[in-house]
């Protein structure tokens, strides 16, 4: 396969101003770049995006190293080997990675998978679509797995509260939940995602947040006894109303923050640390790279429910890389229902 | 033993409006009752001032049930028996229970001691003076050694921050992470405290959060590792910018929230969701009664460091019956060191 002219990336324009906006992104064609000795070449099928890209393009972030200005934009995507110098990996291979948001990039090969690193994994287009490999078999679905069933270990019976319901990570973290025999409530801001939840995925009852004037009482309607699982996709005013409503021993697992993400100052609360000590309540920060080295245990298992159809999944899928920016700002403001991608059929 | 000629109790005048003041309470005389069947009468020798009592003074509790105008204060002694009509106890026993704020109490002989049950339990003054059976090996001594080293299970060489590190609970919980090979620092709120903590107790350091100005730079400069462990006894303002400086895989313990729990409206905060997500901070509430299974466990251990010298207590005491009100305001408001009692000697 000839290469073709050009190596089409989306960079970082200028930096954000809470919630981002197309301008603070630009589209740039580069060379092809060549794989050197031991490098590989990949041409991107998908790009992902993902809600801790936000985080990425402050000047400053919790989350790793930033971003400078004209940097291509750090995001994960699966695609083909299309030149190889490693003997790992022949041309026609399918891998995924932090790759960065371009048609064609670069990789050594490395497989190192911890924070942030480029590291990259073959995937099998036999298993399921590749794109899966970017959701519900990628990281999505690892964090959806591991924060739902061993840091919140829910139990039969329990009632489990999924927020950010609609989205990749949500909506797998319900349908795991269904699976080990709990009441599942999910909220998110559309009836749309509602429908999908409910009457696609089987959730028990949903919330529309964005439509609902008493979430507190929504949650007392759904919930009757009480919340015992907390799988925290978006933090913020829904968090703080979710705390009132838990059952004594609840766990709350912090797996996202998406409402904060986009505030230059952050919202204050009334403190409700009472609350959570007469709960006895456990909360726990998640970061899916902690559990890298059991990532194969989570897409194995995902997998064959998967094929036993007992989890399904949706994806929102943009085409062309020209539409990322677009797609991620969507994706920030709820507009996706399951995972959202970028698809570069056309290069 | 003849009885005397009255029982002086301390009553609930009336709500309490924020901090508790004397004219809450008053003193009243009733008669010694007379134990009926399978019951005992336990002389009081000393009453315990402890912080969950403020909650039991408001019209609702998340801490079960509240008193009614009148009622006797819920509160702990320990005490000797002076009647029986109960084959498990004799005469000359001594005992410790929540048998309220009073000079002489009546008990079933029952020994459950779930939530604010009045069971209660025989002590061994030949193991330690019985005063320190409402403190260091009371439920005091139960709450520092599980919630520190089972919840938080600090490791050597980790840095663990103490807050109420003055009082019996947080006094007891720095010694212990010292015996676990911690670096411990204290937070309370008189030089005094800290001069105990530091020059007596062993504590690595300790902060006077009165007058300090910056408590983040004091515990930058302290915990120049970060802090792995937050043993939280205060809540509030001081737990809020321990946040900001917790380690990866931070554990925060909620055993008190004695700086909010006089404040008819919670205050606000900054969101800090971020901050626990990417510190994957671990909090979890704990209540002591939900380790009174165990509670033989703690006092043993204690009893035994005790006994080697490895720990050291300090007691705050108030003389009389009529001084308990002052003793209890004095206490939430920070004067005691150590375990804070009322001493019962003259009847």
């Amino acid at each position: 396969m000839a290469l073709p002219n050009h190596n089409r990336k989306v960079v970082l324009a200028r930096r954000p101003d809470g919630m981002p906006v197309k301008d603070d992104f630009r589209l740039i064609n580069d060379p092809v770049p060549e794989p050197g000795p031991g490098e590989l070449l990949v041409r991107a099928h998908y790009l992902s995006a993902d809600p801790f890209q936000r985080m990425r393009l402050d000047a400053s972030s919790r989350y790793g190293k930033t971003l400078d200005i004209g940097d291509v934009i750090k995001g994960r995507l699966v695609g083909e080997v299309v030149r190889s110098n490693n003997a790992d990996y022949q041309v026609g291979d399918f891998v995924e990675g932090m790759l960065g948001w371009q048609t064609y990039a670069i990789s050594d090969g490395s497989t190192a998978r911890a924070e942030y690193a480029p590291g990259i994994t073959k995937v099998d287009p036999k298993i399921a679509p590749i794109s899966a490999y970017l959701g519900i078999l990628g990281f999505p679905g690892v964090t959806a797995y591991f924060a739902l069933l061993e840091v919140c270990d829910p139990q039969a019976g329990e009632t489990v509260v999924v927020t950010g319901a609609g989205g990749a990570v949500g909506s797998l973290a319900g349908q795991l939940a269904k699976i080990r025999g709990c009441r599942v409530v999910g909220i998110a801001g559309s009836d749309e995602k509602l429908s999908h939840i409910v009457d696609e995925l089987g959730f028990d009852a949903g919330i529309n947040y964005r439509t609902t004037p008493d979430l507190l009482a929504a949650l007392r309607r759904d919930c009757p006894e009480r919340i015992d699982v907390h799988f925290d996709n978006v933090g913020g005013d829904i968090a703080h109303t979710i705390v009132h409503h838990l059952a004594r021993n609840a766990r709350v697992v912090l797996v996202g923050n998406i409402s904060q993400n986009n505030l230059a100052e952050k919202p204050s609360r009334p403190d409700v640390t009472g609350l959570l000590m007469t709960a006895r309540a456990m909360t726990k920060g998640f970061i899916v790279y902690d559990w890298e080295d059991r990532a194969d245990e989570a897409r194995n298992a995902i997998a064959g429910w998967l094929a036993e159809g007992k989890i399904r999944y949706r994806e929102t899928i943009s085409e062309g890389i020209d539409s990322a920016p677009a797609a991620f700002i969507s994706m920030l403001q709820g507009g996706n229902i399951g995972k959202q991608l970028i698809r570069l059929d056309d290069l």
